[in-house]
């Protein structure tokens, strides 16, 4: 089969190439550049589409993410109606997510912030209570493959956990209690610390906003490692202001790279990290794209965006 | 039951005083000058007793620790010989154990210092690889109540996980390799992140020396929620600065608080922390107090001497 890979701000042939060479030599990998038949191209590998990305090719079968976000792709104008959208879906990525996530749930919990402060003071402050992870109730909004695992993960470190999708997920997770979305408000006043893993869709856009902070017990800390759009900025600086919430780790922001001199920089109470929670590794990203476009071949795959109900 | 409580930079009831009343009110809890009948004394609580600690009390039935560790206790010279020597055994203490640890763990393989760094610097610096749990594999050395449990959870996590201790432990744990201290050369060999939760024995005691770094893989990372005299202090300064080991995290120390000045607090590759890993709180430490006196009196107890095997 014959693909065109395309992205802005990331070369996918660059960063997987050699892996597409070792473990999917019967794929023809080609860039935009390098086409001559537009009509023999099967399939696009993307994961930030231009918005003609998926014109020139009348024949397509399949567009594949080259992650595990597929919102830029479905917001794409040229993406045609009926191909299959794909991504890559990899365990190991799940838990490179219930890390990161665990980092920050203890970076908030045990003041770890503080601890650095005091370092550098040279000064031993020794906190005498609240090293109990019953001290924190932890609440992770999204339960596909990422929130699974990040909430049971969460959970294994004794901290009480819950978790939020619109339709039951099955099976549960012992230890974890799960809210329906109908009962958001529920699962927001019993969350000390929040992480945010939701896909970006319209219902989720703008989610964390100032009305979700009020609904939090004052104090409380909120992960982001969802997409920049799920969080208001503005509102989050407000409540930070407040001290309704009393820090955050940001991981994903409405304009990536985040702009010099953005005040989520200079925040005393706010960690940025460039969007680096997860990603698959090379290997993974090219085993998944094989198998999901022999699904397609096969007729057995399950188009992205029915699967996430959208 | 008449108890009394000593202990040195430590003020045992000012602590715990509201829960031994709370949980506990048949144990009448006294200071060493509260004390009028020293003979009527049934038992010690301490965790750093002073040389002389036991020495007025000539009917002791237990001594017990305010904590997880008895080192202190066992190197005392007044302790008698004959008395049993038991400690607080709490779950939640070794899940805030694992916790920490999972944290270090992050920060050493996730570079989290750097993204740090990096955001004092406005600058957005996003990794192109390197964070799946498979590219770091994590050592435990210990593997009794906490160290268990530490490594349990960061095998969950995805680290490629080992353990060591003298005697083989059952049950295993699932997804963990167990080394005993006689391959310890093999189970160093193997370990990028080296966590130390042994209990502080002659056999321990400096045991993360020159030689045992220089076993490790270059560039290995260690992390220190033992005790301070489980570390040549100078060995690790000589190590990070060949770049053996590439860094550290310390919870503990051989004198605490860590003195103004020495060479941890600045040194940017070392991160302190003031022995805060892990604490049990209140309530557990009465009822494991409690349980642990009953037990003396129904002689159904195990000196925590022989339950260690020292
Ligand atoms: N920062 C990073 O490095 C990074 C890396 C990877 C992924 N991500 C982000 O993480 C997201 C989640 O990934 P995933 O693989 O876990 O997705 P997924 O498997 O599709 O799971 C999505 C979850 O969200 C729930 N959900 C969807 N819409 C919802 C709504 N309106 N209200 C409540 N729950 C809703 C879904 O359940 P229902 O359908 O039942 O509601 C499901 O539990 C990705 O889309 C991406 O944005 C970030
Ligand atoms: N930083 C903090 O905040 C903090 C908090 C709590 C505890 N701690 C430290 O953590 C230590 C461990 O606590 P724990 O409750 O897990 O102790 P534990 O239940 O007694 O377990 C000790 C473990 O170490 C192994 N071990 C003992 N001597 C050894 C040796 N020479 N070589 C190899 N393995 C050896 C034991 O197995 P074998 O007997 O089979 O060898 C056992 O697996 C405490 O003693 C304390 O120093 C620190």
């Amino acid at each position: 089969m014959i693909g065109v890979a395309i992205s802005e701000g990331f070369d996918i042939l660059n960063l997987h190439g050699a892996a597409f060479a070792e473990h999917a030599p019967n794929l023809t990998m080609l860039r935009p550049e390098q086409v001559t038949d537009p009509g023999a191209v099967d399939f696009v590998v993307t994961f930030r589409p231009p918005a003609d990305a998926f014109a020139a090719y009348p024949n397509l079968q399949a567009v594949v993410s080259a992650a595990a976000g597929v919102d830029a792709i479905l917001s794409c104008p040229s993406l045609p109606d009926n191909v299959p959208v794909l991504r890559v879906e990899d365990q190991d990525q799940a838990l490179q997510m219930a890390g990161f996530a665990a980092f920050h749930v203890l970076w908030h919990h045990r003041g770890m912030d503080q601890h650095l402060a005091d370092q550098a003071a040279q000064h031993w402050n020794r906190p005498m209570f609240g090293r109990s992870p019953m001290e924190r109730r932890v609440g992770v909004m999204g339960f596909g493959l990422m929130g699974r695992q990040v909430a049971t993960q969460i959970a294994a470190l004794g901290y009480p956990t819950a978790s939020l999708s619109r339709r039951m997920p099955a099976p549960v997770v012992q230890g974890v209690t799960h809210f329906l979305d109908d009962d958001r408000a529920a699962f927001l006043a019993r969350t000390d610390i929040l992480i945010n893993v939701l896909p970006l869709t319209e219902a989720t856009r703008n989610i964390m906003n100032a009305e979700l902070f009020a609904a939090l017990p004052k104090g409380a800390a909120v992960i982001n490692i969802g997409r920049g759009e799920h969080l208001d900025e503005t509102a989050l600086l407000a409540a930070l202001e407040t001290g309704q919430i009393s820090g955050a780790s940001l991981d994903a922001f409405v304009t990536e790279p985040l702009p010099q001199g953005h005040p989520f920089w200079v925040h005393p109470r706010v960690l940025v990290t460039p969007h680096t929670a997860s990603a698959p590794d090379s290997r993974a990203v090219v085993l998944s794209i094989r198998d999901s476009l022999a699904r397609v071949a096969a007729g057995t795959h399950t188009d992205d965006r029915q699967a996430r109900g959208y």
